[in-house]
């Protein structure tokens, strides 16, 4: 069975998504498709909308055949962090091919970018260490270093491009027998916020009609059938979706009790950022007023949402450096494909494939996902909150037997 | 003008508190009545039921003259080093005298049980180890080293003797020219759930009507009006009064986002609790199930209690070991005697008497004193939470020109 990997958030799944996995099939004559998906927290430094295992229901139901965790030290990181914990569960899991959507579509851009990138390595890190001493972002000076090394290959001020480079640039530092392969994006950009085409609206964009109305018939034109009945059982059991301001109080707590000096060991704190948050956070009411007294031109929105989820979990620089790679693959859902896959390459697997989570008590990689579990879970008042924990732990992977959408 | 002083937490004030500041005036003639106070967290490791402020006034009106804050780092904490704090700072404000209640009555009987003690402190220590290696709690460890001692002139299993005897302890270890009194205490005992006297009831007792029926004419019979006043207009600003429930949410996140070894820093985290806290915070839905689960003979509910406020404000051993003594006098309220008094003494004072708190930044007793408010204010939504969180810092002492009561 040839098996090809994808690398998602689905936050929530949308029509978007349903193309890209139809192209994916169509491109590649995968037997089997692998989704490696962020957990609680995603990679721009947001809580997802519903949980996991309701994320996980969208995809299988849309005719994924199976969906791993990405493991939140990998999820809640900068692109090139995220690529490698993704690319590298891939690999553990036998794929032959990764299939990402981007703006270029161009998979030969990627390629000569990547060998640009490796030929010009030391030249391209200076330049980027020039252009943060300048005072930039890191996407900046990024963007700035690659524009000065005259390679018009491929435009990194493209989110999806900027993406597919880092898992291009992953397979290949890790040396990873994976082809790479690009769909382009249709219509709507990731950053979005408007509707711009009939069926098709980004992530973003549909979060924030959400969170304004609260109606999803609003959306039901840009999502699959399975997404609103996802997103409508999740409010009904628990109440709520989540956004990240639920999380304000905590995060207010969390930084009035925190030194100077426990701040710094959290990861992505540096440069002093530390005093500006404490006294930025004094007299916040939102988490978006505080963030947008807090962003400077070197902390941009996205890397302070991506520092207050580690202040929030309480992920240390200490833990983050240990994270080399995954230790184990986790196992959230599957089909009936998905279960003869696994049946089939499970003795050959690099790493441990684990249904039952409470086998992982003890791996510093799963100790990190509890705490962001105790986090996300924290949106919910007791006896909800209690109960939504526990499901962290003893949730089995979702068997999905349904009839896949056509 | 002879200044006497008193240590009190008024958790709320009442009748009974309302005697022992009658009595101690009659018995003192005191020119000048000064209340040392907990803040935001008492000595029993709870919140108080309503703001340090609230509280000020009550005394004021029923006739301190003035109050200044305990420090959080000896108002939550056992009896020896909470009195450390608390006649340090009276004797720094020129007390004269200490006049506290107890169940015995009898200062003689104090004296004779430190001068005991001081005699024998090297076999109660020794008959204390013992205990405790036999697994007793330390009040418990204590009062039978005490029964060992062959002392029968104070009984030490009854609370407000235990206090009085660290008051005392604490005046001849630290050498100060303060002379205790005492005052025998009415009907209630400290810890009575239950209502026993016609207008004399405890403040556990009165806590415990509030939180049942939320009906404040219930407690009515036992509480000066300015009291009932003070909390009724507390719950109309605020729209709550406090207790330990309304942490729980919070201490539950800190705990499950805290690594034993963080835990292991935090001031009364000993022996092996921390994993102990850990596995019975996973499925608590209550601060009160919570404790009960956790607690064995060793770590009694009050420990628990205590040690729970220091992980919800993060206070460390390491802070613990450096607060030696007080630092400032952090002026609360005062009526125009109080004013006239420190108007006389100001100049001579051992220690800096602040009125403005945002004078006291970078100082370790008062940024742990922030901490609190930030945990203790955390209870409110915002807008109230950036609000009440500015008081601690705005606030200025109350001055109290109304009459008092007769």
């Amino acid at each position: 069975m040839k098996a090809v990997g994808i690398i998602v958030e689905y936050n929530p799944f949308h029509n978007g998504h349903w193309h890209h996995l139809q192209e994916t099939k169509a491109k590649t004559a995968a037997d089997c498709l692998i989704a490696v998906m962020s957990g609680n927290f995603l990679q721009r430094g947001e809580p997802a909308i519903v949980s996991k295992w309701a994320r996980t229901k969208m995809a299988l139901a849309a005719g994924v055949d199976i969906v791993i965790e990405l493991p939140y030290v990998f999820a809640v990181q900068a692109a090139e962090q995220f690529a490698h914990g993704a690319v590298r569960l891939l690999d553990a899991l036998g794929c032959q091919e990764l299939c990402f959507g981007s703006e270029s579509g161009d998979i030969a851009a990627f390629l000569t970018a990547a060998k640009t990138w490796f030929q010009h390595k030391e030249k391209f890190d200076s330049l980027v260490r020039s252009e943060l001493a300048r005072g930039q972002s890191f996407p900046k000076a990024n963007a700035e270093a690659w524009r000065q090394l005259d390679s018009d290959a491929l435009d990194l001020s493209k989110p999806n491009n900027v993406l597919g480079f880092a898992y291009v640039k992953a397979i290949w530092q890790n040396k990873l027998a994976i082809v790479p392969r690009t769909i382009p994006r249709l219509a709507a950009g990731y950053h979005d916020e408007s509707f711009s085409h009939s069926s098709i609206a980004s992530a973003t964009s549909l979060r924030k009609v959400l969170r304004q109305t609260g109606q999803l018939e609003r959306i039901a034109a840009y999502i699959p059938s399975t997404t609103a009945e996802q997103l409508q059982q999740y409010r009904l059991t628990y109440g709520r979706w989540h956004d990240w301001e639920a999380y304000f109080p905590l995060l207010k707590y969390r930084l009035l009790t925190s030194s100077e000096e426990d701040l710094r060991r959290i990861a992505g704190v540096e440069e002093g950022i530390e005093y500006r948050l404490k006294q930025k956070i004094v007299s916040a009411e939102t988490f978006a007023t505080f963030i947008a007294a807090t962003k400077t031109k070197r902390y941009t929105w996205t890397r302070l949402q991506r520092l207050c989820v580690h202040v929030l979990t309480n992920f240390t620089k200490e833990e983050q450096n240990k994270a080399a790679a995954p230790t184990y693959i986790r196992l959230l859902g599957m089909n009936e494909t998905g279960r003869r896959y696994l049946q089939q390459v499970k003795k050959e697997l690099a790493l441990p494939l684990i249904a039952k989570a409470a086998k992982l008590n003890g791996d510093p990689l799963y100790e990190q996902e509890k705490r962001a579990t105790a986090v996300y879970t924290a949106a919910f008042p007791e006896p909800l909150y209690s109960a939504a924990l526990k499901e962290e732990y003893a949730t089995a992977p979702i068997y999905f037997s349904g009839m896949e959408r056509k």
